[in-house]
C-alpha cells in the first residue's frame, strides 16, 4: 500500500461518523423549540384543517411518522400530499385550510420547492423543514424549521431524518399543548440513544455477516414504527444493494408473503403498542414459510419465532421511540455495506442533493 | 401420465381466464351505475371535506388510484388513509367531514370492517367497495358499491382490481358532474382492452425467457400510473416470487437506484402526460445503471433507453389509463410465473381472503 492510500479513511467513515452524532444533532434540533412554538400557535391561529406533508426519499420516509405525530399529539389529521396532482397535472386543489409541510434535508428537491410556491398562492399555511434555512425550500415558505443537524456528508441521510422526525413531534406536540412533555421526552431519547450507540453497533456488527449474501428483504412494520421500516429499507437499498421493501405488517399477508424462502430474510420492527399483535402474526407466517426474521425495536424480544432481535430501550412518550429504532437498522447497513466490499459513504449512482423533477 | 392427472387444469389457468374475463366484468361494473349516482348526490349534499380511502394489497393499490380520480374529476383530495391510528391506536380523529371508502374485494378483511364501523358512528359518510354486496364490509358501511366481477377464484386479484379502479372512476366522475363521461369511456376502455388481450399476451409471453432467472425488480410509475407500479409489483411478488419493489419515478433517484446493475431490471410505466418528464429522467438513470429496462403504457415508445417496448392503446379521457396498462403486467405475470415452473393459481402460504388483522 503506498502512503497516499494509506490515508484514505475506512468506507463508510462519514456514514458512521455522522450515525454518531445523532444524539448531538437531536440536541441541537432543540434550539429551534421556539421557533416551532411559534408556528404551532400560527398553525392553531389559521384553523388548520388538514396537514399536507411533500417529500421524497428520507424526507417522505419521515413524514409517515408525521402522519402518526400530528394523529396522535393534537389528533389532526396528516397526509403525504401528491405532489404529481399539482405540480404535474396542475390541478387547482382548494388549499386554505392547509398546513403544508415541505420536507427536504438540502431544501432543493425541486417538485417540493415547487409544491410550496404554489401551496402557498393557493392560500396554505407553508413550512419548510430543512438542513439549509437559506435554501429554496426555506425561501418560499412562509415558515422554516432549521434541523440544526450540521453538515451531512454521507449521502444516505441519517441524523437529517432523525432530526426531521423530532421537528415533526415537536410542532405537533407545541399544536396539541405538549410542547414541553416532547422537548423533555426529545432530551432523553438523545440520551438514551447515545448510552445505546456501542452496544447497537456490536450487535449489528455480528448480524453482517450472515446477511452477506443476501439480495433481498423485506421490512416491516406498522403505525409510528412504518416509517422506520421504510427508513431502514431505503439505507439498504442505497448502501447495500440490497433489493429491500418496506411493508406494513398487514400488507405483508395480502400478497408478498408468498415470495418469502430462506434465502429471502424479513425484518420486523415490533413497538410496545397496540400494534404489536399485528407484528406478531406477521411474523408467524414469516416463520411457516422458511425465512430468517430480524426483530428489532422496543417489543422486539417479544416476537419469539425470531431468530436474531435488537432490542431498543423505550422512550417517554412512546411516539418518539422512532428517533431510536431507526438507529441498528443504520448501524446494520453500515456493517453489511462493508462485509459486501461496498462504501456506504458513495453509493454509485447518486449524488447527496437529488435534482431530478 | 395417469388419466386423473391428464384432467388437471395447466397451472395459472383461474389466473389467465380471469385477466381475459376484465372486459366482461368492466362492462357488469356498469350495472351500479345508477347506485353510484346516487352515493355521488349523497357526498355532494353532505359537503364531504375530504376522502379517506382503506384497504390493504390490491384494494390499497386501487386507492392510489383513487386519489387522482377524486383529484382529477371533482378536485377533492382523497387519501389513503391511516387505519392503525383509528383501528389499534384508537384514536378518536374527527371524522364528521369525511366520505370513508372501505375497499376489499371480499369484503371481510377484519381491521377495514373495523375502520368503517368506527367512522360511521364518529359521523362520516361510509361508502364499500366490495364483490361481495352480502359481506361485513357493505353491512357496516351506509352505503355499497357492488363490484359485479363474478367469482374471482384465482388467490392473485385481477378483475376485481381493475373494476375497483372502475368503481372509484365513476364515484369521482358523478360528484364531478361528468359521470355519462367516465361510464362511455369505461364501456370504451373495456373494448379496447377486448382487442388488445392477444397481442399483450403474445407480447408478454416472448418477454418472460429473458426475465426467468430475474430475483429483484422495481416497477416505477408516477401519477395515475403509480396505482399500476403498485399492482404489477405485487403480482410479480406473489405468483412469481420476485421481489419487486414500486417506487414513483421520482423516488427511485432518491436512492434505490444504486442497488440497480444488469441483473435488477425495472418496469416503468410511461403515461402520456405530465409526468412523463419524470419518467424518461428516471429511464435515463436507470439505463446508465446498466439495468434492463421495460416500458409499458400509453408513452411507451418514448422511453427510447428501454430494451423492451408494450404500449397500451389510449384512453378518452386519458385518467382510465390504468384500467388497461395493469393488463400487460398481470399477463407478464402469468408468462413468467409459468416460465418459473410455478403455479400462479396457487402461491404458497396465501389464501383467498385474508383474515390477519
Amino acid at each position: 500500500m503506498s502512503q497516499a492510500e494509506a490515508i484514505v479513511p475506512a468506507p463508510g467513515s462519514l456514514f458512521r461518523s455522522e450515525i454518531f452524532e445523532q444524539p448531538a444533532a437531536l440536541e441541537r434540533l432543540l434550539g429551534a423549540n421556539e421557533e416551532i412554538e411559534r408556528i404551532a400557535a400560527t398553525a392553531v391561529a389559521r384553523n388548520v384543517q388538514l396537514v399536507r406533508m411533500v417529500g421524497h426519499g428520507s424526507s417522505d420516509n419521515a413524514a409517515s411518522y408525521g402522519v402518526y405525530a400530528f394523529g396522535l399529539l393534537p389528533r389532526w389529521t396528516a397526509v403525504r400530499d401528491s405532489i404529481t396532482l399539482t405540480v404535474h397535472y396542475d390541478t387547482p386543489i382548494d388549499l386554505s385550510g392547509s398546513m403544508v409541510i415541505g420536507l427536504s434535508q438540502s431544501g432543493q428537491t425541486p417538485d417540493v420547492v415547487e409544491y410550496l410556491l404554489r401551496a402557498r398562492k393557493a392560500g396554505a399555511f407553508t413550512v419548510a423543514i430543512t438542513n439549509d434555512a437559506d435554501s429554496d425550500l426555506a425561501v418560499a415558505a412562509e415558515a422554516t424549521i432549521a434541523l440544526g443537524a450540521g453538515p451531512e456528508l454521507a449521502v444516505a441521510a441519517t441524523k437529517t431524518y432523525v432530526n426531521t422526525l423530532g421537528a415533526l413531534a415537536l410542532l405537533a406536540g407545541h399544536i396539541a399543548g405538549r410542547g414541553a412533555e416532547i422537548e423533555s421526552g426529545i432530551r432523553g431519547a438523545a440520551a438514551t440513544l447515545s448510552d445505546s450507540l456501542p452496544a447497537f453497533e456490536a450487535a449489528t456488527h455480528s448480524l453482517a455477516l450472515p446477511f452477506a449474501y443476501t439480495g433481498r428483504m423485506f421490512v416491516i412494520g406498522r403505525g409510528t414504527e412504518f416509517a422506520t421500516a421504510r427508513e431502514i429499507a431505503l439505507k439498504l437499498l442505497e448502501t447495500c444493494r440490497i433489493a429491500a421493501e418496506p411493508l406494513t405488517a398487514t400488507d405483508l399477508a395480502h400478497g408478498p408473503v408468498a415470495a418469502l424462502d430462506p434465502l429471502f430474510p424479513v425484518w420486523a420492527l415490533a413497538a410496545a403498542d397496540g400494534t404489536l399483535a399485528t407484528v406478531q402474526e406477521a411474523a408467524a407466517r414469516i416463520h411457516a414459510m422458511g425465512a430468517t426474521l430480524v426483530a428489532s425495536g422496543t417489543a422486539a424480544t417479544a416476537v419469539t419465532v425470531s431468530s436474531y432481535r435488537l432490542p431498543v430501550p423505550p422512550t417517554e412518550p412512546a411516539l418518539l421511540s422512532p428517533l431510536l429504532s431507526v438507529v441498528p437498522g443504520q448501524l446494520f447497513a453500515l456493517a453489511l455495506s462493508r462485509a459486501r466490499g461496498l462504501d456506504p459513504d458513495a453509493p454509485t449512482g447518486l449524488n447527496k442533493v437529488t435534482l431530478v423533477t
